[in-house]
C-alpha cells in the first residue's frame, strides 16, 4: 500500500523511526518526493543518481548540451529558503538550479531579522513556498524541514522539499556527493566494493560522518575504520548500526597504522571553535590527526582524499596538489549530484538519459 | 490636456491632492506609468488588471504557455530597491518579474550599509537604476517613490517606478491583490457588487484597510463595516471620505454581532509591538477581536476570511483548512496581479490577451 | 615566448614590477585573461574595448538584439564575489553579466560572516569558484585578486579573474569606464587627443585619479591638470611617471585658474570620513574645491564635467541639468565597458561586431 503524509497525523508521522518514514516521503517507493534523510536512498537509487550526474555533468560540456539542459525545468521555480547561512552549500544548490534552467528566489539569514518577529516559521515557509515550486530549506531548527514537507503535502500547494541541512541532524545531500565522489573514484576500478573507507577527526559530532556511514552499508564489502582519539570517537548508536548490518568495522586513534590500508581517507575538522577552555576537547592532542606530506607518502597510489570542507588546517595546502587530492572534485561533484536529485525529483531522468544517448 | 511630470515643478506636484496627482502618474489618463498611490485605479482599471491576471495564470498553467509569457518582456531588467526589509513582497514581486521573464537586480538594507553613508537617497536610487528599465521600490521615507519618480521623468532616462511600499503611507500594490482577491472569491457569484466587507483589527494604523477601503469605494454597492475596539477604530479621514461617496458604512466593536452578514472578513494584526506599556492598546482587551473555531461557525458557507499576513494570533492555524480561508491564496494572488501591473505597464496587455485567446 | 602563470612561482610572479606582470595576465600578449590592472590596457586594446562597447549598446537598442546578445554566453556562468560591499560595482557588473545572457551567483560581505572564520581567503574563493566559470572579485584585501588568479592559473580550473577593485590599490574598470567616456564624449571632435583633463580633490588618496592619469599616458598630447589643496595632492610616483614617459602636467590649486582651459573636469570627493580631528585634513578649506553655478559659467560650452560617484557636495544638485554633466551616463558606461570586456575575455568579439555590421 502506497503511503503518502496526507494520511498520517504530523505527531504520529514525527515519532515514526527514521526507516519507517522513507515510505512516506518517495514516490511509488522508490524515487524521492521530498528528500529529507539519508536513509531515503538505497543502493539502487544512488546508483540511479550516480549515473544521472553524469549524464549530466558530459551533457554540459557541449553548447548543444547546456542549451538542452537549461529548458529542461525552466518552467519551474525553486526557493531557496536558508535561515541557517551558508555560502558554499546555497551556492552549490544555486548553480544546480541554474543549470537545469530554473530560476531561483531566496530568504536569507532570517534570524537577524525583525520582520519575522512573531511570526511562526511555518507561516514564513509557507508564505513564501506559495511563490515557487520546489523549496530548498536548511535551518539551525531540527526537524523543521520535515515538519514543512507534512505542511505543504496538506496544503493545496503539496510542492517538495530538499532539506540542506538542519542543525546537528541530518544533511543529506552531503551524504549523496559523498558517495557520487567514492562511485566515480572506483568507476574504472569495480566500483564502490571491497574497500576500505578511513574516516577521520571529529567523528562525534561531524553528521557527514554519520551519513556517509549509514550509507556505506548499502555497499558490498566496504570495510569503515573510525580513526579519532576516544573523545571524538563515532557515536554508540553508529556502532550499533553496523554490528545490527553485519558490517565489517574498526575503532582506533592510530591513524598510520591505518593509512597504508585505506582505499579512501575522509578527513573531517574538529569543530572545537565552541568548546571552551574545559571541555575534553582541549586536552587532546589533535595533531597526529593531520594530512601532509608524510602522510601523503603513507597512502597508495590509487587511493583517495575526501573532505567536506571548509577545511582549517587539518589538510596542509601543499597536499592539494597532489592527484589523490579528491576534495575540490568533491565540491564540484556536488554541485552535479543535486543536479540529478532535482531532475529526478521533476521527472527528467528519461529526457535526459535519452538526450545523453542520442547525442553523445 | 494630457498632463506630465516634466511640465510641473516639483513642490507644487508634492503639494497636489492626491487626486489631482493621478493624471500625471497615469498615460493617457488611463495606464498607470509609475505606479504609486491606490488612487490611480478606478473601477474599470481595476476591472482589466483582474482580466489580465487572469488570463497571465491560465496561460501559465501550460508549458507553451510559460515559455510564452517568459519572452514578453525578457529585454527588459527591473531593479527591486528594497531599503526597507520584506521578504514576502520582495519575493512576490521578484516572482512575478520572473514570470514575465524579466532579469531583476536587487539593493537590500541600505539602512545599515556605510557604503550609502553621504550619497542622497536619490543620488543612490538615480545610479542603481540607471543600469534598469522599471524600478520596483520600497522605503521606510514617505514620499521617496513620488519624488523618484518625478526625477525620473525629469531626467533623461524616465524610467517607470512602482511603489512597494513607503512607510506607513501607500502600498498601492496590496491594495490591487485584495481587490483582485474579492473579484475572484465573488466572479461566479455575480462580482464584486452587493457585498458586506467586514475589516477587523488595527484599523488605525494598518494601511492595507484604508487603502481597501478607498478602492471599495469604486464597487457598487458594498457596505463597509469596521470592527475595531475605539482606540483603534478607522480614522476619521476615511469616514469622511465614505459619507461624501455616499458609502453605507458602520462603526462598530461587536464582531460577533456582525461576523453573520459578512461576505468579506479582512482581519489586520494589531500593531502593537512598538506600544510601550503606557500605550493607550495596552489597556485594550483585544481577544475579542480574534478568528477561531467559533467565528468560523459565525460565518456564512460562502463568505470568505482575508488577512494580508503576517498574522501572529488573530486567525488560529485550525482556520487554515477550511475552505472560507482565502489568505493564503490571497498571497499567491499578489503575485499574478503585479505580474499583470507590470505587463501592463509594459504595454504587453494584448499581447497576452490575444494568446490566451487563441490558444485556450 | 608566451609567459604564462603557471610557469611562475607565486612570490616571484607577486614580486615583479606592474609592467612586467602583463605578459603573464594578457593572452596571447593582447587580451586579458585575468584582468587585474589598469597596466594591462595599452592604446589599441582600449580603442578595441570602447568599439566593442559601442556595438554592444547599438545592438542593445533592438529587442532582435538583445536576443542575440543574451545567447552570447548563456553556457557561462560568472560568480561576483564581493567581500568589501558596493552596489554600484556590483550592480553595474552584474548587469553586463545578464546584457551577454550569463547567469551569476554572489558571495557578499564574508567579513561579517562567522561561516568564513577560520578558512583561508583562498580556500573559500577557490570553492565558489569550482561552480562558476568567471569570478568578478572585490576585496579589501589588496592583491587578493592577484593571488586568486595565480591559484587558479594553476589548478584545474584555471577560470579568469577580473578585479573589482582591491582595497586602495587597483580598480581597473572604473579606470577603463573613465578612459571610455571620455572617447565617446570626443568621438565626434576628433577623439581623444590633444585634450586638457583637469584632475579635482582628494588625488592622494584617490585611486580612480591615480588609474585615470596611467592610462591617459596613452593617448597623443594629453595635457594633465592636478587641482587641490597641497596636502591632497596627487603623488609623488604619479609625478614621476608622468615625467618619464614626457607628459605634460601642471600641479596647482587654483581650481578657478584652471576651469577655462579644461576640456573634462573630473571631480573627486575628499575622502576624510575616516580622518579624526588632528588630521591634516581637517585643517584645508576644502569649498574652493567644488563644482556649482559659478563653475559651469567658467567651463567652456564643449567641455565635460565627470565624477566616480558617489558624490557628497562636490557637485551641487543643480549642474545634473546642464547638458555638460557627463557623471550619470559616466555610470552606465561603465556597464557597456565592463559587458564588453566580458566579450572580450570570453572571445565574442568578432561575433558581436559581426552581427553590429551584418544588422545595423
Amino acid at each position: 500500500m502506497r503511503k503518502m503524509l496526507i494520511d498520517i497525523p504530523w505527531e504520529t508521522f514525527r515519532a515514526l523511526p527514521l526507516a519507517e518514514k522513507v515510505p512516506y516521503l518517495n514516490q511509488a517507493g522508490c524515487v524521492p518526493y521530498h528528500t529529507l534523510i539519508a536513509q531515503q536512498f538505497d543502493r539502487a537509487l544512488l546508483e540511479r543518481l550516480g549515473t544521472l550526474a553524469n549524464s549530466i555533468r558530459t551533457i554540459a560540456k557541449t553548447r548543444s548540451g547546456t542549451d538542452f539542459l537549461r529548458q529542461l525545468i525552466s518552467h519551474k521555480r525553486a526557493m531557496l529558503y536558508f535561515s541557517q547561512p551558508s555560502s558554499r552549500t546555497f551556492l552549490s544548490f544555486y548553480s544546480a538550479c541554474q543549470i537545469l534552467g530554473m530560476q531561483t528566489g531566496e530568504v536569507r539569514d532570517t534570524s537577524t531579522s525583525s520582520e519575522f518577529k512573531g511570526e511562526s516559521c511555518e507561516d514564513s515557509v509557507r508564505t513564501f513556498s506559495s511563490y515557487f515550486d520546489l523549496i530548498i530549506m536548511r535551518s539551525p531548527e531540527k526537524g523543521l524541514a520535515e515538519h514543512m514537507s507534512w505542511v505543504l503535502s496538506n496544503s493545496d500547494r503539496p510542492i517538495p522539499v530538499i532539506n540542506a541541512g538542519s542543525g546537528q541532524d541530518q544533511h543529506p545531500t552531503q551524504a549523496l556527493l559523498d558517495i557520487y565522489t567514492l562511485q566515480r573514484s572506483f568507476e574504472r576500478s569495480g566500483g564502490l566494493r571491497d574497500r576500505t573507507v578511513v574516516m577521520v577527526g571529529d567523528l562525534a559530532r561531524g553528521r557527514t560522518v554519520r551519513s556517509l556511514s549509514q550509507l556505506l552499508v548499502n555497499f558490498p564489502n566496504i570495510r569503515q575504520v573510525f580513526v579519532a582519539p576516544p573523545v571524538f570517537q563515532v557515536g554508540q548508536d553508529i556502532q550499533e548500526m553496523l554490528r545490527a548490518r553485519g558490517v565489517d568495522f574498526e575503532i582506533t586513534s592510530d591513524f598510520h597504522g591505518v593509512l597504508p590500508r585505506a582505499d579512501a581517507v575522509y578527513m573531517t575538522r574538529i569543530q572545537d571553535e565552541w568548546d571552551d577552555e574545559t571541555h575534553p576537547s582541549r586536552q587532546v592532542d589533535i595533531s597526529a590527526y593531520k594530512f601532509g606530506a608524510r602522510e601523503l607518502k603513507l597512502l597508495r597510489p590509487q587511493a583517495i582524499i575526501m573532505h567536506p570542507l571548509p577545511r582549517r588546517d587539518e589538510i596542509a595546502v601543499e597536499v592539494d596538489h597532489d592527484p589523490r587530492a579528491m576534495y575540490w572534485r568533491q565540491m564540484r561533484n556536488g554541485m552535479w549530484i543535486r543536479a540529478a536529485l532535482i531532475a529526478l525529483t521533476f521527472g527528467c531522468e528519461n529526457r535526459v538519459l535519452d538526450f545523453h544517448r542520442a547525442n553523445l
